[in-house]
């Protein structure tokens, strides 16, 4: 069966500023999607935005049908409803697959997962980032060159307030100084997190070949295998042992 | 200045069991507070529980005076207010240590900082666990036997549905066969968090003098630096290498 | 390209020992390539033993067609020589995949790439052992159940004096209380390597279906990806933000 | 019983070169054991070099009685005896701490320990240096500034061929755009290992204060507690729960 991707974008910028509307015309989720039909040809690919329906496109069938989503959101975190926050974090944790964007580390559903602020510093003032390999052999460095160069970009720096990583695959360097773990992985129950921070309303970045190899990357490595699922809690009555 | 300690339990167990009243009758956390002031004679210890006031004894001002918190509960952690478990949150994640205590894994504030569900499987049936010492070299480890007995315990068992913590101090297992992550260490933004699974109502764990050297160097090893504070969230204005 | 696979044993004890002959006649060696064909028949499979050839069949061609090579060693693993072994470990750190089983957990290929003393508690009394998933996401725990069960094996028990490996994919116990990491996993270099303890001369383990599925798994995960390698050592001459 | 902490220095160098002599009259150890003593009043300070004596100051009753042994060596890794080398890996197995400092990383004593090719980027045009903290939390970052500037360094740039560390307190960005783990630790047996890139024979790195601060947090972090070792390797004749 084909990999199951959906797409979710706040889509919100594109909607109110004409500049970030002329550089993604089919909105920030269109170029990651467009970016993913073709380096992952045989996947199945949809998108939905916070205003797709009632339930921001992320009703409890689409989850279901959902192997790996894509979460890009950034001046309406709030405006996400709780209980679908609950439903996707429900998702991940029995083993959907889970990566989130750039400003994506102030959703509700990255917040829930780390357990922290998840905050950063930032400046918005166009630098070139370099995005640096620190774990050659793993699959979502697999094509990326080191170091992967960025030429405008935010700038995110740390301390980046998260639990440590179970990898840490990039980290970035901006012309300020600033460092930052930019290509982080995480496992929550059964499922497999990617926190990736290059992307911006304000630049092209979803364009850039490397990027989309990055994304491609991340969506095949954090599909769950077949029947994957936590085991359901358990009260066995008598141990392995006994008579 | 002197290390200041809370501990919390829910205190619901003694109120309504008159056997488990009988084995622990200053309350669980007055077994515990026991423990912790023989082995740590300068340390200013404190309890409260969840009836102590509205605030279940959590207040801002106490919390802001408390630099490791110990939590108990089993069978009311619904009934600990929202707001309550948000202050603890963010008291953790500044800095305060906080060691959370067998049924304590399924405490809001556990979840909270997790991201997981934190189930497990359990058997109660008075089995014999062996904990062993995975980290040598860890303070927590220091003066416990390898392995520390207890006779009779209630089995807590895998699949333990937690983040990799950042050591694996003790394992356990059980007469059943089961095995247990029964020491984890995390950091939560400036904050560190141990979980021990060892201790329960219908055993007098507490007063089990290997498991009050766990606790005794749990406190210490929670306990921050002075000063410790995550760095305020910045925006710095330029870089360092610019002009 | 089909993937490469080396099965590599020490193989004295099959000449030693008639009943450890009767029931590896094939060799150990023999029993795990048999084991790994029937699951991964595009597979290509190849053995060699300490006494192939002056090289114990590790030559560098071998080793330079070889992408994921498996170790048994117990009795003899002193007389592995030493220019053999560097080799080995620089092809690892240059990306193959090496998976150690059981009492290889002394081999100098090991210890080298582990840095310690890589000793553990033993007992030989033909106990179960219990096989539990503690990453139930992990590629090398697909398909196995929980626990996985060994009627008869030889005990291994903690301390293991490794590194924290990167993921703990498997927890034992035995029947006599023991714990033991019994499946871990390492980077080192570009190169993924498994270690797996079950398996031993005195019990059939290796004809255990369970034991073969995490031996194919581990198989599949420690494969490099295509061109997979360490960045050469490098001496920029300026920097990415020199003029 | 104070804390008793060898400081050992190549100290070729300073013998050869008028103005490494010049900038550290007293040695890389003098100056960093100078260092040391003013922050540790209490602690015991010792140090040697390559020519102390035939075992270069680090015989077997001298390590003995070393609670924590700084390494800084460079032009003449091959020089140092094997039987030593071997020796102090011994040590640190059983509980002895070891800072590696530098050009260390290519230190017999750390590739040993690391199972690595312990390789990196360099290039020495004297860059700013920034070393940021990435884990406040850590007592080895206590009373560090983030971040620490060095206004003139060696660039040591990714990819470091280390293992996964334990913790990742610091990360360097250079002016170059490079990024470096600067500062990160590992548990070795009962050991604890500290690699902290910052400090050069060109430049005067180890007067400064805060480098100063980040080598005496290490040593106090480094330390075996009172009692420290590795579990002697057990071969028990039964199991906790056979009758």
């Amino acid at each position: 069966m084909s990999l199951r991707i959906l797409v979710w974008n706040e889509g919100r910028h594109e909607q109110i500023n004409p500049d970030i509307a002329a550089r993604y015309p089919t909105g920030i989720h269109g170029a990651i999607a467009d970016g993913l039909a073709a380096l992952l040809p045989d996947a199945s690919i949809s998108t939905a935005t916070l205003d797709t329906d009632e339930e921001h496109g992320l009703s409890a069938d689409v989850l279901a049908e959902t192997d790996v989503l894509l979460w890009w959101g950034h001046i309406a975190h709030d405006q996400v409803r709780d209980d679908v926050v609950a439903r996707v974090r429900q998702r991940v944790l029995g083993g959907m697959g889970l990566i989130v964007l750039h400003s994506g580390h102030f959703s509700k559903i990255f917040i829930d997962l780390m357990g922290t602020t998840c905050s950063l510093a930032w400046r918005n003032e166009g630098e070139r980032e370099l995005v640096w390999t620190l774990k050659p052999s793993h699959p979502i460095a697999q094509g990326v060159p080191h170091p992967l160069v960025i030429e405008h970009q935010e700038m995110y720096g740390e301390l980046f307030d998260i639990p440590d990583p179970d990898d840490l695959v990039f980290m970035s360097s901006f012309e300020g100084g600033e460092v930052f773990r930019s290509g982080v992985t995480f496992t929550r129950g059964a499922g497999k997190v990617f926190y990736f921070s290059p992307g911006d309303e304000a630049y092209p970045v979803y364009f850039h070949p490397d990027v989309r190899r990055v994304l491609a990357n991340g969506v095949e490595w954090a599909a769950p295998a077949p029947g994957t699922a936590l085991p359901a809690v358990s009260n066995p009555k008598r141990g392995w042992f006994a008579p």
